[in-house]
């Protein structure tokens, strides 16, 4: 069983850079790009298009709230019909930048505030797997599993990627820990330990000290952690030392 | 020989609308949309997308300059670069949009200051074409006739739609007069019988009572002209009175 | 007693026009001029205020979410500190335009979204009320009555206020009847006694038929309702008629 | 004699950051604070006039294009009444967001692509000017001396801070090298003195070998600089040691 590793990537905006994108873009399999609305622009996507197509790194839509001051991390109350068309959006303005450089927009994830809402609202969680689909019925949805996303995209018959984070500490309900916690960032031992449990167990240790199931196709590293290459090379080294092979889902 | 009819289409953004598009687009053959730098949103393109589909009209991508509030008309000294990266960008989020409303962009034509630098420099011409053909090699490129753009056009391989302007006045240089101009803009008679030389003889007459050569496959109509539906139905009426099919390129 | 008639100006962007805000301007005796982040630029006003200071109407910073293709009518969740910074951008941004017009700020009104956040959050009412206090002690809030900008207007000691609409149906709670509802925008004849209603008694009939009380400063009118100028030179006829006088507050 | 160092701040946006600000605030005398066109939204404003007023350092309006993907840096063809109004929402909205910390815009300052054009187009030098003197006639304007900028100030009767670059060399023309040229960027021992050299001679070195006359109020440092924090604590040490008094010009 090959295993993923995505990162969100080409978070900057014109002069202003957000993680060291370069040095990610040679550990990770997955690259979640951003389009333009939380951060992102058209000369910094195709940097980032091509820097992946030259790795052999799979593109993803990384589609998000129109706020790059707030980062997309605020929510933001849109109708359906409104996020199913800035989906859209997105998705063709980096698939079209992605073509140039010789890849393609293989999967879509939704980021921060939408992750969040599309997690649990369904209307939210069809709008963006109806127009994933309406642009390339193979195209991919990434997020939690056993969420709204989740199962938007069964009822719509797309495949769906599922993921979990290798740096953030889970409580018993499979929520992350709010990022206002001390303890919701892992160090990097931590963070390898959870890599590797996710990719073999699929049960991850709670910030409570129990258990709980975290079903992961993917392993999501944040590009801005602290220590995010140091987590990343550890965490490759050791799946290959458990034999577990690293590479995109086909 | 058919004639083709273009007007820029779908120039509102968010509450704010521009022209009538839904009349308008019951008169072009082809709708040159707004791909939401200097207009156009998400869902105003999926509705003008949805309708031109409908009546059978060809989806043009009218890209801009990143002005808003200047309404791509004013110029900004972007790299050509950049300007591919951009192009590509709007490009390819229309053709998203319009691919759902069971369309697909057929044509690029630049907007405003962008159509203006992209007629005398050759470098953002040819940053245009490339974009264009980097993501289809189909695309038409639409703009005046013996203009860098045409050149650039034709030195990539790429079908060129000249086009020529009904409802403005031409210089003897070949040029529109600029809007300052007390007589710029013609009313319904004059730009009823500029659009039937334009169609026919491919000759003009000039402000100052000359004639001037204006090689055009298709004539355009500023959708913010006054009158501009009346002016579409007359020259519609006019060009049919006189045996020219009303269609666009293939 | 005299009574104040606002209504929301300037909601222009770019080339974009919303509603008449030169025939409103003759008719109103405070403008809340949007301040850019959902409508406005600094152009469109700069004119508003230029017209408002000939026509002595008092200028109200109408402040809103950063949300220009919304128009501010989405919810958007900002933090009490993000929205205390915006507020004072917007107000400054404003006053200096009012300033090089000969006139200033004088009242802060939330628009859209924000205006239903601060009737309704505490916090977030504090927030803009601690923007204006900060940037002026004498600025009045205006807003609906018994709400939480109100509170917090009281509690930090600034003028407050109180508005209610002409042109929109109250429910027995005192709120707004959404627009959704068929019945929610009042007709010309309706909106005038609605109005007299306000000046009066302070009691407005809702919808099912009983009566609300509505404790109003000054009568609102949307600039984008239609007949909204009939609606306006009505009103006025009908408060003179009635002796009571229009102008705005000291 | 004193002298005044300045630097530009506050050139984030949102999560993005650009420079060292809290670095360089305990070493400037004259904050350039960016007023959201070109960079900074309000609570980056805010925190920068906050350690600003702190530590006593004056705050400038470094106003700029609207245009954050391209940090101001490219020229944009917009009139001089855009520009003026543009001007007077930028310093009214930095003063209100000065003033909550205590402290008040006491110059301007125009930045990237807005200060080129501003050097050598006299209407646009106007306009910025206008705006100062409009919302405050004690506003300081600050720029290359000599310049169409200078003019326009001294025209006006507004004071003047004619300003000269430490880390950047000189053309014999009195221009900067351009950013293009291996030597455009001193290095530290260089910058350091060529800073002396303004403070003293107001000649420096031309990268030529020659000399050019400089005239300077204040020491320019540009922030996002390799090494401006130890340029910036060089220059201090060497001015302290020639007895000339770092201060900023009241």
């Amino acid at each position: 069983m090959a295993y993923d590793i995505n990162c969100d990537l080409g978070e900057g905006f014109g002069q202003w850079r957000l993680g060291d994108d370069d040095a990610l873009l040679d550990l990770v399999t997955s690259a979640n790009v951003a389009c333009g609305f939380h951060a992102g622009d058209p000369s910094i996507m195709r940097r980032t298009c091509d820097r992946a197509v030259r790795n052999g790194v799979r593109i993803g839509a990384h589609i998000g709230y129109r706020d790059l001051v707030g980062f997309g991390r605020r929510a933001l109350a849109l109708t359906a019909t409104e996020l199913r068309d800035e989906s859209l959006y997105q998705i063709g303005a980096l698939d079209a930048i992605a073509k140039a450089a010789g890849g393609t927009v293989t999967y879509v994830k939704p980021h921060g505030a939408l992750y969040h809402s599309a997690s649990i609202d369904f209307d939210m969680a069809q709008a963006i797997v109806a127009a994933a689909i309406a642009y390339n019925p193979d195209l991919a949805i990434m997020g939690p599993a056993e969420s709204s996303l989740h199962r938007a995209a069964l009822d719509a018959g797309a495949t769906f990627n599922s993921e979990g984070f290798a740096d953030r500490a889970y409580l018993s309900t499979g929520s992350l820990a709010p990022r206002s916690n001390a303890s919701a960032l892992l160090g990097v031992e931590a963070a390898v330990e959870q890599a590797l449990a996710l990719a073999t167990t699929g049960t991850v240790e709670t910030s409570d000290g129990g258990t709980v199931e975290v079903r992961a196709d993917s392993i999501c590293i944040h590009g801005d952690s602290p220590n995010c290459v140091e987590i990343l090379e550890r965490i490759r080294t050791c799946l290959r030392e458990n034999q577990i092979p690293i590479e995109a889902p086909r």
